[in-house]
């Protein structure tokens, strides 16, 4: 089974912003990170990012056109994109899920990160737990959706 | 290892509230859940809920007395108790994960469930997946938090 | 039948504060006018008082447990006590009645005391009228509930 | 004794609207109901209905001007008449009861449903009882007011 | 087929105003250009214009019980009257057509005029075109209703 | 010269609520009194009152086609008739004094009568002198309006 | 002579996203009917759409440097994008109509879609009107622009 | 019998700020004006001017120890100036008119102007009405204070 | 001469929390300091802590009955315990001394903490001294409450 | 040791607003009870007061240069001077105490009152105990603050 | 030329306050730095600084009668001086350059910093540079203003 | 050394909107201004422009990757991209110049002109200068940026 993955603006750059911070935990690690979580997990990941509103809003068209499950991670447009709202609308809307995820937790950081437009669509969001949100986030898909009843 | 898996007020109404819905999914099948999927993760974990704002905070204490991770469920104290919020601090603060689990989405509820006091001083946050809110709050644990560096 | 006229902070001190003012019309007496009142409509009262938010809540249980109705002053828990809120949910949720009731006029009073929490959910509010408003909301109770058909 | 039944704009149409929700119970109906109710509890009741607020007003002052305790359902009025308010001020500060009824529960509608400008200035307020919220209203004045000291 | 047409306060007035800026262009030429409009459709209109609250909501009434489409330009109206809203809703509430319809664009004018509380229960809005907002609203009009499936 | 001295809603009702404080100075006392002072300026004063907002708008057409200053106290229009504030502005717009005046002072009174939707419109505002605020809106009338360049 | 019928994000899946609900009725079918609509009212019509904010302006450019009326849907964008407002404020600017469209009353559904930040820079605006709201939009559009004088 | 005139920030270059606009009507032709309205109302007018908070501050003193009436201009005072308001209450507190001058209306001017913190604590407002709005205040003064009832 | 020193949730933490920072400045200090502290002003102080609102009101009743001046440190629940608010009401009504403490600032904390539900009802508060807060409480209590004429 | 005590504007008005009320409680009988209580706490208190910002200002100043501890009675500066709070900022800055002071309980006033741009940048504040608000604040200040530990 | 550098509240402390983190660049220092930037530009600086509102206004005005440019720096007057506003609109108002400056830039400080009742009537701008913003607006003076094109 | 000179949506457009009022001075015209004036500070100026938010971004990377200083117009990106921000917030993190400038003065325009999401995270704002804004904003960037120490 397959599970997009996909990142909003700025998230190219982890890593290569504060390199003695992040060390080798850029990008290019938080693909391998999560390609390796969703494999043992028996998922095939397609890890993606762009700054790009209106390439977003498409590859959210792919997985519904391809019935596959949306990891999100939408940085600063979870503060305004309602147009990337409506795209999630219909990828949740449609039964497949769309998880929101956020590597740090907004509601610690300014006001403005405290709410979201994205949120009302999920399925679910999980925030704060840095790479391991995304863990969590492939760990939330449904090994045999049919047949997975303790929700 | 132990993990404290609190619960706030009307958490121990599940299902009996709506049985025809809910079926053996009420707190008893939660608590179980819980302990099953707290075990997979070697942990041992003790589930409690209560309408008690004060013993709410007193387990909270107990947790960073006993250097007890928590996975908090802070039902409708999410959206006013600062007392609560108060003693979360003094978990997160003190280096403990505090993971904030929600089994719906408050975000796609009403406009009073958008707001939480707690998520400022948790870990992090884990809303929407139902049950399962638990189980991935549960495998956000760290293993070997001192190993733990790919945050 | 059986009615639960259920009372929140505070109001147990009716009559103590300014006893010059209430006379006789302490919490005791208010019991007892509650009593006599449900006596005339067929109803056996049992009238409560607590400061305790989860003690509210539990009787709010027993009274969705035993199908008896419920008469409700939240005192200043209906301003922001969500918990109490949720409880009371499951009360009309259930299809009983949840009364809620004031003995004075909120509305004209301090601002903070213009918004009830509690009110959405109730199946009906009566305030202003004193020891009255119990009166009320007792003779609010349906006779025979499945034949009661003016609303 | 008399007392005015006053509806405000589009209660007269009750019935029409939804002829297979209500039935009979049409604005004739809850005439018919509010006359009897008020005659079980000693009471002439003259009800009326308009979508005037300057004929609204004039019977407010009628009301002042004979004595005549009012039970007034304000209808979307509730939300914007200050002008109804300053005439409601007229009866209430006279020491004529004025209470304030609503069939539904404005609190559980939209958003705009929940502020009154009127209750501010009521003697009481009801709501959420359909007819009921008239029989409470009724039973709600003073069968001999000089010798009521309950409240 | 016939039409309602119905005016709001101050639009009687069209013309006298500043009769140098309209010339001929007074609610007469309004209303001839809406009558010729709409027999061009096949309707036959009756516009009218009232400042009236009460009878402009008398008019809908009319129109809800002669199974008869309205095009309405609430005027001032539309920034409050929730009693004309009401009144509004039994209209399209029925199944009946409540355009909305405004001479110029609210939008770009004094803040107060940004809110209408009738767009949420109107069919649709047409606002801006002047005169032309009546045509376009004619021409919104069914021509065979039950016919109708573009939509 | 003629001119208008309009009155909002319960203006009528001067002197009957409270005729102990008010004495003589009744409705009647206050029109004799505008008449008399108007009189003394060289104006010929129609004083009249309504609870209807259409009506009042009415007379400030007339007020517009005879060329007549107003001195209005739209009451408590003053804070939610738009209707009444874009008749009114037909006043002003047309170079005619539009005098909005108050017995008392808004400001020092509840929240709601801070604000007014009029005076943006009026050509000034009296506000706080009892009976003497007409006098000054009478006072502030032109003597020969062509030849008063003062302002 | 040609006109601009320009889509924001994600209405180009129309029909895709709940097929029994719209059947034929997809993109297709709507710029179908708009080139229909369109050819009748003597107008050529370009349809297009596109999730990309920078590619609508730049149609906007197309437009005013070629003297073309446009009509447009802005979808999403509506609510939050000041760069296409700031575009269309360029053509209602240069004297072309800029009608805003929208297939729903955006005013009966979220509260976020209440607010139109294009709405104070379009000539006119019509919404709730399904697939005719393009209709009407081209039929609003001048047949011989120097001289309709009629609003 | 004298009275005070005190005018606060920036009215002391009327006149020089635009003098092809005002002409000779600058703050000495005010002076003039308010001198000589005074004494034809039997009062001894001292006009002051400040841009000084604590002076203006120092005459509201002078004015209730001298028992003198106060006519105010508080210019941009009037939007923030809350020790010139607890002066001001000083002076009406004590019995004396205090009465609140504008040359403008300041309900038709940018929104920071619709907000007055003095005028809740003065007799009266008189604004819109250029020089005038002084010389009614000044004519709003009592002839003899003790005898004035008509208010 | 007793008073009784309320301490509210979390604060009974003191010193647990970062013992590197407060070193023996734990609530049992803090005891200590007060008792001294109230010994040296002639006060048998009572200090007691509870994270319970019902049982700090409890103590609230326990000080009217007995009348005992009071020394409250609501923390969390300054922000939200209209209930505390009551029974604080209830002290300060009756005459006795409620005085509102805090350890800190909450002016320069999180803008949460900048409201205080407790504050309308304390006869004083003292705020941001540490510890010394409490000494000034006590030392703010009345040697001799009849002959202090000094406020 | 040195303490300047300083007062903002009106206060220097003690006692001669209402003398019935205050007596020889003026601004003298302040000053004379400050310079005692400092003088009883080894301290020299110099008391002034200024209804001039600027003069207020300099005196912080003042107190940064000499080293002293401020006792500040901002009063109505207390709610909108930013410049008094950037002054005070070097106080508290620079190690020195700043305590704010009011006489009366700003929170049970109007509520422009409830709101202090002063406190966020006070070492603490006191408010509510009259004259006796100073004398604490006098007591607040350190014996010898390099040896006091117990904050 | 000749212009005007003007400075706000507590901007004279500059250096005096953190002698550490400024060394020599307190107030004489940004004088001359200002002195010798105009210089270079050709223009004579006249740099003054002031705390009290009053100075400041009479400074404009000696711009606008001696036709000289002004920088200012409003300080904390920035946030609520509507007087000092009134005072720049006539400088801009009369053609003058009004450069407003700040040497940090607010935005990223407190929340109350963030709003300038200033910037409505500046001609510009410059915040964020230090000593540099002061340096930039000298050079943003016109050279030789008849002929100057380039805006 | 380099600068890049960043344009955001519409910026392109000038001149071409209204020829008659730039004249020449459309973009490439301030493209030349720029390099101009670049070039006589020693700056080899990049001007761009984009309408695309992701190209705007991806050339802050550049200007982060490369070490270029910035010079920025977000034009109406200021108000709602948070995703620009982010972006921007990189540049000014790592130590490079981020000057946000706008031609014209947006507190003097659109209430929505008011909030800039950029400027928290600038290192200066320069608005109002027309093209010179960018002028100055070259002449703010360090000659030699080690040595520079007067801010």
């Amino acid at each position: 089974m397959r599970v997009l993955i996909l990142n909003g603006p700025n998230l190219g750059r982890l890593g290569s912003r504060e390199p003695d911070v992040y060390g080798a935990q850029n990008f290019v690690s938080l693909t391998k990170f999560c390609v390796d979580q969703a494999a043992s997990h028996g998922y095939s990941a397609e890890v993606r990012q762009t700054n790009d509103e209106a390439e977003l809003i498409s590859w959210l068209y792919e997985a519904v056109d391809s019935r596959t499950p949306v990891i999100l991670n939408p940085a600063a447009f979870t503060h305004y994109s309602y147009a990337l709202r409506d795209a999630c609308a219909q990828v949740s809307g449609s039964g497949l899920p769309l998880v929101e995820v956020h590597l740090t937790n907004p509601a610690s950081r300014e006001a403005f990160r405290h709410n979201s437009v994205i949120s009302g669509v999920a399925t679910g969001t999980i925030a704060g737990f840095g790479f391991h949100s995304y863990r969590l986030a492939i760990s939330s898909l449904p090994v045999e959706p049919e047949t997975d009843d303790r929700r």
